[in-house]
């Protein structure tokens, strides 16, 4: 993914510098912990969208960046925020904030990434921004709640999921493409079409990590393999081998098990697998790529838009 | 504390209004903890504080309302994530969120009560209301971070304390008074004044609050005694025991103990009291009081100065 970023390496940079000053704290506890989860890196996924999308306004560096680096302490607040509840001990492959120093470090860390991006959008004041991420992350908390409520219900629908990890992921790739073509002036008709790239990408991604679960090795995914099985978070390839499995009947006792052996973990994956659950999900990510292209075809024919297709399809097709 | 209320009963009773809409989610898990949060009351002290802060302007209801709703979600979010954070089971005499949902739910309520005061914020676009509560927020969770730092530390002087009270609890109640009075179109001088009014009470009510967690019963604080002692969070009294006291030695020592019984929490609370410890706090805390009503002298004679100084005074003198 690294190549795709060329076109706005130097810019990233300076996101990063700036991420970088706005963790260096007086409170020395404060400080470290910020400063680790800015180390332990990402992809800077959102950051680089808002600056692919501000180059279809009269891009300024300035403009976006307080944008830029505003998404990417928002999705670093939620990451904290998610490691305080599902006591995952690693995250990107580097021990959690919660693993280091606890929960109640966790939390208010979280919450202090949340207000320091509030901080950086008063600058926005009167654009449809700050507006545009309060909504997005009352909506990402909604998402994270509905997870929560739906987790161990085998008898969800491909409704509900899509629902869920529109909140939980979409919406914030959504507003990282619309907001930052807003912060250079793009017309309407150019960020509302971003916008619906953003999220049928966001969907896509959420899609292929949901698969990822149940495939990556540990050491590129940083993570456990079969975590959402194990907590009863029940992905797309699941639903669909409830539906579809002739062994669905025994997935379905596997899932609802509230804690469950790593013999138990891979058991319920095998058959998600055998009967073309991942093939089938891998379709439906597919699928928003393809719409997630189409929406760039009307857009003025400036190189980034090329570089956003192949993002696309990159999106599809990672492996971590 | 009622009664100090009378001269915006009506106003009070809107804001109940909007706090109860606001927390009409689709999800019922989210409506049920939200609504069971705003339901369990509170003293709507800083929605209090921003109405009569408008009386200072052209007071209209529709103008202050966002905001004193805003106050009362931003407060409420940080007290569900303390929840979080201290395993504390009871919180104004209700089981906390925490207790009845577990510290998934609390994150995110937590995050998606802050998350809608960002929306009602919206509406001040450009104005200092939206940077003045982000910078807010942020020093909140500093003070929080602080207070975790300092937990345990006794070498910690009453510059430290009052460093952290400040941001864990006058600064919001600094920001309600100040920006409810912005909202009406007050000038500066007077909201500037309303803004020093609410720092020095907010001082003083969190003084008083750690002078209570040693003497309240546990029936009115609705929370158990000595639970700062318990936790290693050093107050005012404690910090003054730690200097002036002939057992200092032996309080030192229960004070670092990680876990405590009931009677080393109660032998702790006795030398404080010995030596003084809670006088010197409430004068203070009176000190402060002091400074509060001072600053109201320049301002207009409206009806609702006289109510403010009232309300100063009650709550260095409260007993819950």
């Amino acid at each position: 993914m690294k190549k795709l970023f060329d076109e706005i390496r130097s810019e990233l940079e300076i996101v990063e510098e700036e991420l970088m000053k706005v963790v260096k704290a007086p409170d020395p506890l404060l400080a470290d912990t910020a400063t680790h989860l800015i180390k332990a890196g990402g992809k800077r996924l959102r950051p680089a969208f808002s600056l692919f999308g501000g180059k279809f306004g009269t891009f300024e560096i300035n403009k976006v960046l307080p944008l830029a680096v505003a998404l990417e302490l928002i999705h670093m607040a939620t990451l904290v925020h998610d490691d305080v509840v599902d006591s995952a001990m690693t995250r990107r492959g580097v021990l959690t904030v919660k693993a280091m120093w606890g929960n109640k470090i966790s939390t208010h860390i979280g919450d202090y990434l949340f207000g320091q991006s509030l901080i950086l959008l008063s600058s926005y004041a009167g654009t449809i921004i700050p507006p545009v991420l309060a909504d997005t992350s009352v909506k990402m908390c909604e998402g994270e709640i509905y997870q929560i409520s739906a987790s161990y219900d085998t008898s969800q629908t491909l409704r509900n999921y899509f629902y869920r990890i529109k909140r939980k992921t979409a919406l914030l790739i959504a507003a990282s493409c619309q907001l930052g073509a807003v912060t250079c002036g793009a017309p309407p008709e150019t960020h509302l079409a971003l916008r619906r790239y953003g999220n049928h990408v966001g969907m896509a991604f959420q899609i292929t990590d949901d698969i990822l679960d149940m495939t990556a090795e540990q050491r590129r995914l940083g993570k456990p393999i079969g975590a959402d099985i194990r907590q009863g978070i029940i992905t797309l390839p699941v639903i669909y081998a409830l539906k579809n499995s002739k062994e669905r009947q025994a997935l379905l006792e596997l899932i609802v098990k509230p804690t469950k052996s790593d013999e138990e973990v891979f058991q319920a994956i095998s058959i998600v697998k055998e009967c073309g659950g991942l093939e089938y999900s891998s379709g439906i990510a597919r699928h928003y790529i393809s719409k997630a292209k189409k929406e760039l075809d009307p857009l003025p024919d400036i190189p980034v838009k090329e570089t956003l297709k192949t993002i696309a399809d990159f999106i599809s097709f990672r492996k971590f």
